[in-house]
Protein backbone atom coordinates (compact mmCIF):
# COMPACT_ATOMS: atom_id res chain seq x y z
CA UNK A 1 0.00 0.00 0.00
CA UNK A 2 3.08 2.41 -0.18
CA UNK A 3 2.17 4.13 -2.94
CA UNK A 4 -0.85 4.62 -2.38
CA UNK A 5 -0.46 5.49 1.13
CA UNK A 6 2.31 7.90 -0.11
CA UNK A 7 0.14 9.67 -2.79
CA UNK A 8 -2.83 10.32 -0.79
CA UNK A 9 -0.62 12.46 1.59
CA UNK A 10 0.90 14.22 -1.06
CA UNK A 11 -2.75 15.09 -1.75
CA UNK A 12 -3.88 16.02 1.17
CA UNK A 13 -0.97 18.40 2.58
CA UNK A 14 -0.19 17.79 5.35
CA UNK A 15 3.17 18.60 6.54
CA UNK A 16 3.89 16.95 10.23
CA UNK A 17 2.34 14.64 11.83
CA UNK A 18 0.60 10.99 11.77
CA UNK A 19 -1.12 8.82 8.89
CA UNK A 20 -3.14 5.83 10.13
CA UNK A 21 -4.33 3.68 7.43
CA UNK A 22 -7.05 1.16 9.17
CA UNK A 23 -8.55 -1.78 7.52
CA UNK A 24 -12.13 -2.34 8.10
CA UNK A 25 -12.20 -6.16 8.35
CA UNK A 26 -11.16 -8.90 10.82
CA UNK A 27 -9.65 -11.18 8.37
CA UNK A 28 -7.75 -8.38 6.22
CA UNK A 29 -4.38 -6.90 7.98
CA UNK A 30 -1.77 -4.68 7.86
CA UNK A 31 1.65 -5.05 8.69
CA UNK A 32 5.43 -2.99 7.58
CA UNK A 33 7.97 -5.25 6.58
CA UNK A 34 10.11 -6.12 3.24
CA UNK A 35 7.86 -6.75 0.03
CA UNK A 36 9.59 -9.78 -1.38
CA UNK A 37 7.52 -12.56 -3.32
CA UNK A 38 10.23 -14.78 -1.19
CA UNK A 39 9.70 -13.64 1.96
CA UNK A 40 5.48 -13.21 1.56
CA UNK A 41 5.66 -17.05 0.54
CA UNK A 42 7.83 -18.02 3.79
CA UNK A 43 5.40 -15.57 5.99
CA UNK A 44 2.30 -18.06 4.22
CA UNK A 45 3.82 -21.41 5.00
CA UNK A 46 4.45 -19.79 8.67
CA UNK A 47 0.76 -19.13 9.04
CA UNK A 48 -0.36 -22.36 7.88
CA UNK A 49 1.93 -23.94 10.30
CA UNK A 50 1.31 -22.21 13.25
CA UNK A 51 -2.21 -21.51 12.78
CA UNK A 52 -3.23 -25.25 11.34
CA UNK A 53 -6.09 -25.91 9.58
CA UNK A 54 -6.25 -29.61 10.33
CA UNK A 55 -7.76 -29.04 13.87
CA UNK A 56 -11.23 -28.25 15.19
CA UNK A 57 -12.51 -24.71 15.51
CA UNK A 58 -15.60 -23.84 17.40
CA UNK A 59 -15.90 -20.93 14.94
CA UNK A 60 -16.30 -23.06 12.49
CA UNK A 61 -18.94 -25.74 13.49
CA UNK A 62 -22.85 -25.07 13.46
CA UNK A 63 -23.15 -26.53 16.98
CA UNK A 64 -20.83 -23.36 18.58
CA UNK A 65 -21.60 -20.26 15.24
CA UNK A 66 -23.65 -19.39 12.72
CA UNK A 67 -20.31 -18.51 10.61
CA UNK A 68 -21.02 -20.21 7.37
CA UNK A 69 -17.26 -19.35 6.02
CA UNK A 70 -15.18 -21.75 8.04
CA UNK A 71 -13.02 -19.01 8.55
CA UNK A 72 -11.71 -19.62 12.14
CA UNK A 73 -7.79 -19.98 10.96
CA UNK A 74 -8.06 -16.49 8.95
CA UNK A 75 -9.21 -14.70 12.37
CA UNK A 76 -6.31 -16.34 14.31
CA UNK A 77 -3.77 -15.91 11.81
CA UNK A 78 -4.97 -12.05 12.05
CA UNK A 79 -3.95 -12.05 15.92
CA UNK A 80 -0.78 -12.46 14.46
CA UNK A 81 -0.91 -9.09 12.64
CA UNK A 82 -2.66 -5.66 13.27
CA UNK A 83 -5.74 -3.93 11.74
CA UNK A 84 -3.62 -0.57 11.38
CA UNK A 85 -0.73 0.82 10.68
CA UNK A 86 1.25 4.12 12.15
CA UNK A 87 3.10 6.22 10.96
CA UNK A 88 4.73 9.51 11.10
CA UNK A 89 4.58 12.22 8.48
CA UNK A 90 7.63 14.54 8.36
CA UNK A 91 8.03 17.24 5.92
CA UNK A 92 5.04 16.03 3.73
CA UNK A 93 6.28 13.03 3.37
CA UNK A 94 5.87 9.23 4.47
CA UNK A 95 8.62 8.10 6.97
CA UNK A 96 9.82 4.71 6.62
CA UNK A 97 12.72 2.86 6.38
CA UNK A 98 14.92 1.54 3.12
CA UNK A 99 13.25 -1.90 3.24
CA UNK A 100 9.91 -0.83 5.00
CA UNK A 101 6.58 -1.24 3.12
CA UNK A 102 3.14 -1.03 4.19
CA UNK A 103 1.30 -4.27 3.38
CA UNK A 104 -2.18 -5.39 3.35
CA UNK A 105 -2.69 -9.39 4.07
CA UNK A 106 -5.60 -10.90 3.01
CA UNK A 107 -5.76 -13.63 5.28
CA UNK A 108 -9.26 -15.05 3.89
CA UNK A 109 -10.95 -14.08 0.52
CA UNK A 110 -9.94 -12.64 -1.93
CA UNK A 111 -12.69 -10.36 -1.82
CA UNK A 112 -12.80 -6.74 -2.12
CA UNK A 113 -11.44 -4.96 1.63
CA UNK A 114 -12.19 -1.30 2.65
CA UNK A 115 -9.36 0.84 3.96
CA UNK A 116 -9.34 3.85 5.99
CA UNK A 117 -6.55 6.80 5.85
CA UNK A 118 -6.41 9.21 9.35
CA UNK A 119 -4.43 12.09 8.62
CA UNK A 120 -3.62 14.23 11.66
CA UNK A 121 -0.74 17.26 11.58
CA UNK A 122 0.28 20.92 10.74
CA UNK B 1 -14.90 -2.34 24.64
CA UNK B 2 -16.76 -0.44 21.86
CA UNK B 3 -19.52 0.50 23.76
CA UNK B 4 -17.55 2.23 26.26
CA UNK B 5 -15.50 3.80 24.30
CA UNK B 6 -18.01 4.99 21.82
CA UNK B 7 -19.69 6.88 24.70
CA UNK B 8 -16.42 8.24 26.02
CA UNK B 9 -16.11 9.73 22.52
CA UNK B 10 -19.59 11.32 22.39
CA UNK B 11 -18.70 12.75 25.70
CA UNK B 12 -15.52 14.19 24.78
CA UNK B 13 -16.71 15.85 21.57
CA UNK B 14 -13.81 15.01 19.32
CA UNK B 15 -15.09 15.49 15.50
CA UNK B 16 -12.06 14.11 13.67
CA UNK B 17 -8.90 12.50 15.28
CA UNK B 18 -7.55 9.55 16.42
CA UNK B 19 -9.01 7.42 19.80
CA UNK B 20 -6.12 5.44 21.70
CA UNK B 21 -6.74 3.00 24.18
CA UNK B 22 -4.04 1.82 26.25
CA UNK B 23 -3.66 -1.10 28.90
CA UNK B 24 -1.77 -0.26 31.64
CA UNK B 25 -0.48 -3.96 32.01
CA UNK B 26 1.74 -6.37 30.40
CA UNK B 27 -0.55 -9.81 30.65
CA UNK B 28 -3.77 -8.01 29.63
CA UNK B 29 -4.02 -6.13 26.13
CA UNK B 30 -6.09 -4.76 23.30
CA UNK B 31 -7.21 -6.40 19.76
CA UNK B 32 -9.81 -5.49 17.12
CA UNK B 33 -11.49 -8.45 16.04
CA UNK B 34 -14.77 -10.01 16.01
CA UNK B 35 -16.11 -10.64 19.60
CA UNK B 36 -17.60 -13.93 19.43
CA UNK B 37 -17.72 -16.60 22.21
CA UNK B 38 -16.90 -19.75 19.87
CA UNK B 39 -13.80 -17.94 18.30
CA UNK B 40 -12.62 -16.62 21.43
CA UNK B 41 -12.68 -20.24 22.89
CA UNK B 42 -10.89 -20.67 19.24
CA UNK B 43 -8.04 -17.99 20.66
CA UNK B 44 -8.03 -19.54 23.53
CA UNK B 45 -6.97 -23.04 22.51
CA UNK B 46 -4.45 -21.47 20.12
CA UNK B 47 -3.43 -19.62 22.80
CA UNK B 48 -2.09 -22.64 24.87
CA UNK B 49 -1.00 -24.76 21.89
CA UNK B 50 1.43 -21.91 20.47
CA UNK B 51 2.74 -20.85 24.11
CA UNK B 52 3.04 -23.89 26.29
CA UNK B 53 1.84 -24.29 29.45
CA UNK B 54 4.19 -27.45 30.22
CA UNK B 55 7.47 -25.88 29.82
CA UNK B 56 10.24 -24.26 32.07
CA UNK B 57 10.20 -20.49 31.85
CA UNK B 58 13.26 -18.86 33.70
CA UNK B 59 10.38 -15.98 34.46
CA UNK B 60 9.00 -18.75 36.80
CA UNK B 61 11.94 -20.14 38.95
CA UNK B 62 12.90 -18.27 41.82
CA UNK B 63 16.36 -19.10 40.58
CA UNK B 64 16.16 -16.17 38.02
CA UNK B 65 13.07 -14.18 38.82
CA UNK B 66 11.24 -12.49 42.23
CA UNK B 67 8.12 -12.86 39.98
CA UNK B 68 5.91 -15.31 41.75
CA UNK B 69 3.46 -15.43 39.88
CA UNK B 70 4.72 -17.89 37.54
CA UNK B 71 3.02 -16.26 34.74
CA UNK B 72 5.69 -16.38 31.92
CA UNK B 73 3.07 -17.92 29.53
CA UNK B 74 0.64 -14.76 29.81
CA UNK B 75 3.45 -12.46 29.02
CA UNK B 76 4.89 -14.41 25.96
CA UNK B 77 1.13 -14.92 24.99
CA UNK B 78 0.48 -11.13 25.06
CA UNK B 79 3.53 -10.53 22.53
CA UNK B 80 1.12 -12.08 20.07
CA UNK B 81 -1.50 -9.09 20.72
CA UNK B 82 -0.56 -5.19 21.65
CA UNK B 83 -0.41 -3.14 24.36
CA UNK B 84 -2.80 -0.90 22.56
CA UNK B 85 -5.49 -0.12 20.07
CA UNK B 86 -5.68 2.82 17.82
CA UNK B 87 -8.51 3.86 16.05
CA UNK B 88 -9.99 6.72 13.72
CA UNK B 89 -12.34 9.54 14.68
CA UNK B 90 -14.55 10.46 12.03
CA UNK B 91 -17.78 12.85 11.87
CA UNK B 92 -17.37 12.21 16.26
CA UNK B 93 -17.82 8.55 15.72
CA UNK B 94 -15.43 5.85 16.23
CA UNK B 95 -14.61 4.25 12.29
CA UNK B 96 -15.21 0.63 12.95
CA UNK B 97 -16.07 -2.44 10.22
CA UNK B 98 -18.65 -3.91 10.43
CA UNK B 99 -17.46 -6.83 12.41
CA UNK B 100 -14.62 -4.99 14.13
CA UNK B 101 -15.13 -4.52 18.20
CA UNK B 102 -12.23 -3.70 20.45
CA UNK B 103 -11.34 -6.41 22.88
CA UNK B 104 -9.33 -6.59 25.86
CA UNK B 105 -8.33 -9.57 26.52
CA UNK B 106 -7.10 -10.79 30.20
CA UNK B 107 -4.42 -13.25 29.80
CA UNK B 108 -3.49 -13.68 33.72
CA UNK B 109 -5.78 -12.54 36.66
CA UNK B 110 -8.59 -11.89 36.65
CA UNK B 111 -8.05 -8.93 38.35
CA UNK B 112 -9.06 -5.09 38.21
CA UNK B 113 -7.54 -3.36 35.24
CA UNK B 114 -6.90 -0.41 34.21
CA UNK B 115 -6.98 1.29 30.72
CA UNK B 116 -6.49 4.80 29.69
CA UNK B 117 -7.95 6.48 26.90
CA UNK B 118 -6.10 9.84 24.43
CA UNK B 119 -8.35 11.54 22.22
CA UNK B 120 -6.89 13.96 20.22
CA UNK B 121 -8.64 16.02 17.17
CA UNK B 122 -10.38 18.75 16.06
CA UNK C 1 14.21 2.92 25.46
CA UNK C 2 12.02 4.16 28.37
CA UNK C 3 14.48 6.69 29.59
CA UNK C 4 15.41 7.78 26.20
CA UNK C 5 11.43 8.09 25.50
CA UNK C 6 10.78 9.87 28.43
CA UNK C 7 14.04 12.49 28.42
CA UNK C 8 12.81 13.31 24.47
CA UNK C 9 9.47 14.20 25.22
CA UNK C 10 10.37 16.46 28.49
CA UNK C 11 12.51 18.43 26.35
CA UNK C 12 10.73 18.53 23.25
CA UNK C 13 7.46 20.12 26.07
CA UNK C 14 4.38 18.31 24.49
CA UNK C 15 1.83 18.59 27.25
CA UNK C 16 -0.53 16.26 26.46
CA UNK C 17 -0.83 13.72 22.99
CA UNK C 18 0.49 10.94 21.62
CA UNK C 19 4.24 9.90 21.06
CA UNK C 20 4.94 7.22 18.45
CA UNK C 21 8.09 5.82 18.40
CA UNK C 22 9.27 3.78 15.21
CA UNK C 23 11.82 1.21 14.20
CA UNK C 24 12.89 1.87 10.51
CA UNK C 25 14.52 -1.42 10.02
CA UNK C 26 12.02 -4.48 9.05
CA UNK C 27 14.07 -7.27 11.97
CA UNK C 28 14.10 -4.60 14.57
CA UNK C 29 10.86 -4.45 16.58
CA UNK C 30 9.49 -2.41 19.15
CA UNK C 31 7.18 -3.54 22.39
CA UNK C 32 5.85 -2.80 25.41
CA UNK C 33 6.29 -5.50 28.25
CA UNK C 34 7.94 -6.01 31.40
CA UNK C 35 11.73 -5.76 30.96
CA UNK C 36 12.89 -8.47 33.09
CA UNK C 37 16.31 -10.50 31.58
CA UNK C 38 14.60 -14.16 32.78
CA UNK C 39 12.06 -12.96 30.86
CA UNK C 40 13.43 -11.36 27.71
CA UNK C 41 15.30 -15.06 28.03
CA UNK C 42 11.80 -17.19 27.59
CA UNK C 43 11.14 -14.70 25.17
CA UNK C 44 14.18 -15.06 22.94
CA UNK C 45 13.55 -18.88 23.41
CA UNK C 46 10.43 -18.76 21.97
CA UNK C 47 10.92 -17.34 18.98
CA UNK C 48 13.16 -20.15 18.42
CA UNK C 49 10.61 -22.80 18.83
CA UNK C 50 7.66 -21.05 16.94
CA UNK C 51 9.79 -19.70 14.02
CA UNK C 52 12.11 -22.66 13.57
CA UNK C 53 16.14 -21.64 12.36
CA UNK C 54 16.01 -25.64 10.99
CA UNK C 55 13.49 -25.34 7.66
CA UNK C 56 14.04 -23.80 4.64
CA UNK C 57 13.02 -20.88 3.79
CA UNK C 58 12.75 -19.33 -0.11
CA UNK C 59 14.05 -15.83 0.94
CA UNK C 60 17.23 -17.57 2.35
CA UNK C 61 17.24 -19.17 -0.99
CA UNK C 62 19.78 -17.78 -3.70
CA UNK C 63 16.82 -19.42 -6.61
CA UNK C 64 14.12 -17.40 -5.53
CA UNK C 65 15.87 -14.33 -3.53
CA UNK C 66 18.69 -11.71 -3.67
CA UNK C 67 18.96 -11.50 -0.05
CA UNK C 68 22.39 -12.75 1.51
CA UNK C 69 21.39 -12.82 5.23
CA UNK C 70 19.45 -15.73 5.13
CA UNK C 71 18.03 -13.94 7.55
CA UNK C 72 14.40 -15.43 6.98
CA UNK C 73 13.25 -16.04 10.52
CA UNK C 74 14.51 -12.47 11.42
CA UNK C 75 11.59 -11.23 9.21
CA UNK C 76 9.22 -13.95 10.44
CA UNK C 77 9.47 -13.31 14.24
CA UNK C 78 9.19 -9.27 13.65
CA UNK C 79 5.46 -9.96 12.58
CA UNK C 80 4.82 -11.25 15.85
CA UNK C 81 5.93 -7.58 17.13
CA UNK C 82 5.27 -4.40 15.72
CA UNK C 83 7.66 -1.55 13.93
CA UNK C 84 6.07 1.30 16.10
CA UNK C 85 4.90 1.82 19.41
CA UNK C 86 2.65 4.40 20.61
CA UNK C 87 1.88 5.82 23.97
CA UNK C 88 -0.26 8.80 25.43
CA UNK C 89 1.66 11.73 27.07
CA UNK C 90 -0.12 13.41 29.62
CA UNK C 91 0.59 16.77 31.35
CA UNK C 92 4.25 16.34 29.93
CA UNK C 93 4.42 12.76 31.18
CA UNK C 94 4.69 9.32 29.30
CA UNK C 95 1.80 6.98 30.55
CA UNK C 96 2.73 4.03 31.23
CA UNK C 97 1.54 0.79 33.69
CA UNK C 98 4.06 0.25 36.20
CA UNK C 99 5.79 -2.72 34.83
CA UNK C 100 5.11 -1.05 31.27
CA UNK C 101 8.62 -0.50 29.61
CA UNK C 102 9.51 0.23 25.74
CA UNK C 103 11.70 -2.01 24.58
CA UNK C 104 13.62 -2.18 21.30
CA UNK C 105 14.25 -6.05 20.30
CA UNK C 106 16.98 -6.72 17.52
CA UNK C 107 16.01 -9.60 16.01
CA UNK C 108 18.77 -10.23 13.56
CA UNK C 109 21.97 -7.90 13.84
CA UNK C 110 23.45 -6.65 16.39
CA UNK C 111 23.79 -3.73 14.43
CA UNK C 112 23.01 -0.18 14.48
CA UNK C 113 19.48 0.59 14.21
CA UNK C 114 17.64 4.09 13.57
CA UNK C 115 13.83 5.01 15.91
CA UNK C 116 12.24 7.62 14.56
CA UNK C 117 10.33 9.99 17.14
CA UNK C 118 6.94 11.92 16.41
CA UNK C 119 5.33 13.81 18.64
CA UNK C 120 2.14 15.59 18.41
CA UNK C 121 0.13 17.45 20.98
CA UNK C 122 -0.54 20.58 23.10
Amino acid sequence: MTPQLAESIGKLGVGNGFAGLFSQHTTAVLLVNEFQPALLDDIGDFLKRVVRDDLEYKHNSPKWSDCERGNATSHIRSLLFNNSVLLPVADGKLVLGRFQSVILAELDGPRERTLKLQLMGV
